[in-house]
């Protein structure tokens, strides 16, 4: 159903070649090299251009275990948070207007429907919150291939809309335990040593929220093979769209930066729905939860920087994109050795 | 001759609340929290204001053990560059026009003169070159007193033409080695230990570095305490320059985005000449030089990212000022729990 293509080696080869004789040493770029590179390859030419929409899309979504003491906050904040976005006071509409970009939200199963809300946010809605994995599923299989459509038909309508650069970006109380559920699942990992601390939750909520992944891990193994019956067991509804989102982002050759904990986890669903869409993708940062360490390293994602991040929004994705600029820039825009008249190394 | 003020306690603390009551979970936001309360001391005002002008400085210099195999590239590449700076083609150029930023260059030693360059760029220049540091002093005292004075002019002219951030850069072939010279005298540290491939060397030549370092460091060795007598005997014009720079921005409670392993060796001996200036500096990227982690360390400065970068020329510095433009911007323009009516974690 996802059919991924591979990235433009010639442009890429184009891209290597050009950094070597840029008036600078050899690789001093570090990784802004890599990136220009990866950019490249994506774009189809070298040097690549300069992006001409970043847009990040905030997957709201509530999740049944919110009701069961896995969070520091109330599920009510979920929609609460919608309007934040919708109003422009979020921590992602502040970076997003300080780094040229813009951020569209869209109510995939936040539990109580947010008043006002415009039609692109809520068009997509597949259905309020989704079930409590530790003890039932989080959705249909039907809900959940619609909700992987959904994801992808967000992905077409921003691509067709200009967007040549996409964060994903999360919202939803809970959400922290489907992801690390799926991730530990995918990953292979033991799952309690990927439970974090999410929002900031004491030792007495972990143990709760250990315990529901452990038990929605049980629920879940037997799907790992299957994404759509895997996200209808222990993910839900959000996340579903935002791995039909990857996917089909990498489908329609537009590259991604992916955020923190649960873009990392819908990414390794996405890797599953759409094999070879991790090509596409740039890990943005480092977040303190040690399940998107391991998803990153499943996927071979290096994040390109750490600051602690773990707010989730696309925040720590949206951080990253300065770097991708500046990648472009220094390839497009730098004097080679010939022009500027600098001796080379070897001369 | 330096006295630094220390930063604004009642304004950091001011930041400090306000990241609390902000929509989002406390600390969520990781070192940025820190970053915006940084500022705000700096600033004196809560939260702070956008940075006006961010410029970078570029202290250009030759050293004499750049004629003795110590690193991948001739001398006169330092000139060559210089005219690269003047035209807009040099890597830092491309990010200041990105990062939206501007660069000045200041000749304070190179080797020849640049032909055609501006007065802004020339009228600071104390000598060509700077000695062979291995064998002779670098400077005299007088010019290394001079070349001190010439970077705290610099400083006083840019912030009074309404910089508000600054960024020091740097462009000298064979730089690396006093740097790395000044930096193991300043830590303890065995020399040959942050002695690093600067530009790409090979092994034949770091071997010949490492060297040069550890002759320069016996020279230097008893000038510990006296910075100016320091820098006469194994620094240079240029770093001198760079350190009075770095001295007379703290004076001017103007912060400071550090970049490599010369600004690193630099603010070591801006230290001594201006104690307590480090609370007006963040260290940008971390680099690849040993030498610079060792600075760092002592100066008790935590990179913000690191994307092995080994460009110099500020570069490194600049790459961090987005993340400082997105710490102002998310405490001044954040809602708050109260403006949003999201529930805090409390109610």
């Amino acid at each position: 159903m996802f059919v991924v293509p591979e990235l433009d080696v010639a442009a890429s080869e184009a891209a290597r070649d050009r950094q070597g004789r840029l008036t600078k040493p050899t690789g001093a770029l570090g990784r802004l090299e890599d990136l220009s590179i990866w950019l490249s390859g994506a774009q189809g030419q070298c040097p690549p251009r300069a992006f001409a929409r970043v847009r990040v899309v905030v997957f709201a979504g509530d999740h049944g275990v919110a009701r069961h003491g896995v969070s520091a906050y109330p599920p009510e904040v979920t929609a609460q948070m919608v309007l934040n976005f919708l109003a422009g006071g979020a921590g992602v509409n502040v970076l997003a207007r300080t780094l040229d970009a813009s951020v569209r939200v869209v109510d995939i199963s936040v539990e109580s429907d947010v008043p006002g809300a415009p039609t692109e946010t809520t068009r997509h809605k597949i259905r309020s919150s989704s079930g409590r994995i530790d003890l039932e599923d989080a959705l249909t299989l039907d809900e959940a291939t619609r909700a992987i459509a959904a994801g992808a038909a967000i992905a077409d309508e921003e691509i067709d809309g200009g967007a040549d650069l996409l964060v994903p970006g999360d919202m939803g109380i809970g959400n922290t335990t489907p992801a690390t559920v799926l991730t530990a699942l995918l990953t292979g990992s033991e799952p309690h040593t990927l439970v974090g601390r999410g929002t900031g939750i004491d030792d007495t909520t972990w143990v709760r929220k250990a315990g529901a992944v452990r038990d929605a891990c049980r629920r879940g193994r037997s799907y790992v093979d299957d994404p759509a019956a895997l996200l209808a067991c222990v993910g839900g509804a959000d996340i579903a769209a935002m791995a039909g989102f990857l996917a089909q982002s990498a489908v329609r050759r537009t590259p991604v930066v992916l955020d923190g904990v649960v873009s990392a986890a819908a990414a390794l669903v996405a890797e599953l729905l759409a094999p070879g869409a991790r090509a596409w993708w740039v890990a943005g940062h480092r977040s303190t939860e040690p399940s998107q360490h391991a998803a990153l390293a499943t996927l071979g994602l290096e994040p390109l920087f750490d600051l602690g991040l773990r707010l989730g929004e696309g925040t720590g994705g949206l951080l990253a994109v300065p770097f991708l600029r500046a990648a472009v820039a220094t390839l497009a825009e730098m004097a080679t050795f010939d022009e500027a008249g600098v001796s080379d190394r070897d001369s």
